[in-house]
């Protein structure tokens, strides 16, 4: 027994999850309120990238697809920070081969709907807003916005709908009126901006390639990660409004004079290898940064939400997308399951196991990309939080099972999310009292690593 | 200078900050969405009521309608809880002359209302469907629902709109669009549905008129607070669906066994004294428990929330009205602060310190209320609960102004809300640490109470 299921959204998350229903055999038809960016120009180079890390690839390596995007990634082994003066300092991000892979967001969503079209049927559908969803009796209402004026609409009736549809989801606007319905938006008062390092004329970085560049500022930082082109994309992240301990801040960005300053005082050394950076600044818009949780994720066996729409967050772990794909990856472990089982899919068993897996752990991913802007444009520039991260490294290394740092748990293992956050508290209160030993800078090879690990068992 | 203000929402709080701003001189207009209830008949003592404390008294005094209210409202001096067995053991509140007073929210708008229309002149539209705000332009359009067919529209331009206008606020739908607005619901996953005890054949009351009646069952109870026409408003408060460790829920009460048999193991002694119980039961809606929050509370000087608009809470705490109104006591207090320094009112500024003023103490009462569910529901017919209240008064009978208790800083003090709860936090923790000492029952009067009060400095 196959399923109809609409399926709104042909994002990283929709276009994913649209291979693994093909996969199972269930009748998927996609509808994307933009148009199909395949035609009308890829977006190249300038766009937003992502970091793809070890969460990201299990499920692509599921969908059989792993090969077709490692093409297009470029692996960062690790965090370049640069300070005022233009000083690099090199932080592995875990062991040796471990890396992040850096990947364009329009290349991976091109490569991923090309896949789900042409291997495995799906139809997708572009231009189409979603006007309306009928919770009870499963019916999608889309508008085509090529032609507002006409008015077009078409309602569709399927066996499910699934809203992958983005932070600001039409789907879960639907749910919202729902009694019971939990929901969080929280936005953080920085705004971010992109910006642009082009490629040396012979096509090669202008930075180390193989790293995530960051320019920590305490309350705010640039970051820049790199592209197959030669290009960096960056981002500055910067409070929207200044106050008393601040006062750096968009607002006070304004003409080119301000950004110029700004620049010069804060991140020098960008300034000679961007050099459209006053274009960008005044022409790319500011972006606000939104976390949002809510609860349910599904109605009865009729809808669900998945991705960004059910759980978006801050991209300070990178793992926005990484959580967006493990979704679809454990999506389709339920299914298997029941269709091993059963031979179908009871849908609404489907979604309660769905959600009762994810939503513990979409809401600890949440805290901790939070919890990472801290880290990142803050701590990651100090001497004692790098020493903490050589004790624990050495920590790893001695017990590879019984101590991960919370960053490897994150990002380079499929421990669930919410364990990673609640033993990295564990981890740091220990490491808060090793920290303060006298001399600890000096001595600290000299630990009692076993002592210090049979703590976490406490 | 005096203001043109939009008024959205003839409720509580609307009718009694329309007082405020009338007695400021403002030019007020209100615009409600039901219909004049003073004119369709009194929905009478059927109808929920509330229970006013001090700093909903401390408004009305401010606005000059302390007395026409204090005719109108009973005085409970404590909680009396009934055992299933039909035992009673009656707990006061605060001290001997300490009440909080029991009226009905219908009586109470419609005295609210006759005041700020016949003796401050306000106007009152009702049947005004608040269909858009403008934010950026000030003006907001109503719909007159007594015609819907008719669609008729009018658009009203003013210098600042208030949206007074309850939980499901359509003022605050309009202002969740805009960029960097925080905002979260959360649904308890309990509902309440509304009973009714009336009064003996003589008018009086069949329960102890002067006290808030409770049925503490851990997971669910039942409470009644008194009406002036002799009978009890009563509300059920039970799980939507029943679980493992509950199976006692609204979804399996349909049938009348289901219903008589739940009341007649639980709560024995109403049966007699309920002769509409099972028509009340079956006709009367079961409602959903939210709490709201957001923030920030104002765009600009243009718009402003108050009330429930911008914190919902939960009923538990009695505090839902009380909040409300200290709202607009603060409202006033900028008010004024601002008249008398400037003539006029800035309303950027004016905004400004009432939220900063109202925002933290809404988000604690707001989970000083959750907590109270638990309090009631669960602990109040503990014997430890019980002697930890016993040692607490005395605390505070030996240190009036060092030991107060957090339900009567709640309750009977205009103390922050924010400042209950943090203060209550340590509180707890001193108590739990005296409950565990041994004997505790026999010995609690020679405790040592200049040692206890001293670690709440600490």
């Amino acid at each position: 027994m196959s399923s109809k299921v609409t399926l709104v959204g042909a994002g990283l998350v929709g276009s994913l999850l649209s291979i693994f229903l093909a996969k199972k055999g269930q009748q998927v038809e996609v509808f994307e309120r933009r148009p199909d960016f395949r035609k009308i120009g890829a977006v190249g180079g300038r766009s937003i990238n992502l970091a793809l890390s070890d969460r990201g690839w299990r499920a692509l390596k599921e969908a059989g697809i792993e090969q077709t995007i490692k093409d297009i990634a470029l692996p960062m082994y690790g965090r370049m920070m640069h300070d005022t003066e233009g000083e690099l300092t090199f932080q592995p991000y875990g062991k040796e081969n471990q890396a992040i892979y850096s990947v364009s967001r329009a290349v991976l969503n091109e490569a991923l709907m090309d896949v789900a079209e042409k291997k495995h049927g799906v139809k997708f559908n572009f231009n189409q807003s979603c006007e309306n969803i009928d919770l009870k009796d499963i019916e999608a209402t889309f508008e085509n916005n090529e032609d507002k004026d006409n008015n077009e609409r078409e309602t569709i009736k399927s066996d499910v709908i699934i809203g992958a549809d983005g932070a600001f989801s039409a789907v879960r606007g639907h749910m919202q009126r729902m009694p019971l319905f939990n929901y969080t938006q929280y936005y953080l008062p920085h705004g971010y901006k992109e910006l642009h390092i082009p490629a040396n004329e012979d096509g090669s970085h202008r930075l180390a390639p193989d790293a995530l560049h960051i320019w920590p500022r305490h309350s705010f930082m640039l970051i820049a990660l790199p592209n197959t082109d030669g290009s960096f994309t960056c981002t500055l992240f910067l409070p929207f409004e200044s106050d008393k301990g601040n006062k750096e801040a968009f607002e006070n960005l304004n003409t080119d004079k301000e950004i110029m300053n700004f620049f010069e005082t804060h991140f020098a050394d960008v300034i000679p290898i961007m050099p459209t950076l006053l274009e960008d600044f005044k022409q790319n818009p500011t972006s606000s940064l939104v976390t949002i949780r809510c609860s349910p994720w599904a109605y009865k066996s009729n809808v669900c939400l998945i991705g960004d729409a059910s759980h978006a967050i801050v991209p300070f772990y990178g793992q926005g997308m990484n959580a967006g794909f493990e979704d679809c990856f454990y999506f389709n472990e339920f299914m298997k399951k029941q269709l091993e089982k059963n031979g179908s899919i009871d849908w609404k068993k489907m979604f309660e196991d769905f959600q009762d897996e994810r939503i513990p752990n979409a809401n600890a991913i949440a805290d901790l990309a939070i919890q990472n802007f801290i880290e990142m444009r803050d701590r990651v520039a100090d001497p004692e939080f790098l020493l903490r991260k050589k004790i624990e490294a050495k920590l790893h290394e001695k017990f590879p099972t019984r101590w991960i740092p919370q960053y490897t748990m994150v990002t380079f293992s499929h421990l669930p999310y919410s364990y990673a956050l609640n033993t990295g508290k564990k981890q740091e209160q220990i490491m808060n009292e090793i920290m303060k030993k006298e001399n600890i800078e000096n001595n600290w090879e000299n630990l009692d690593w076993e002592e210090i690990v049979a703590k976490l068992d406490n």
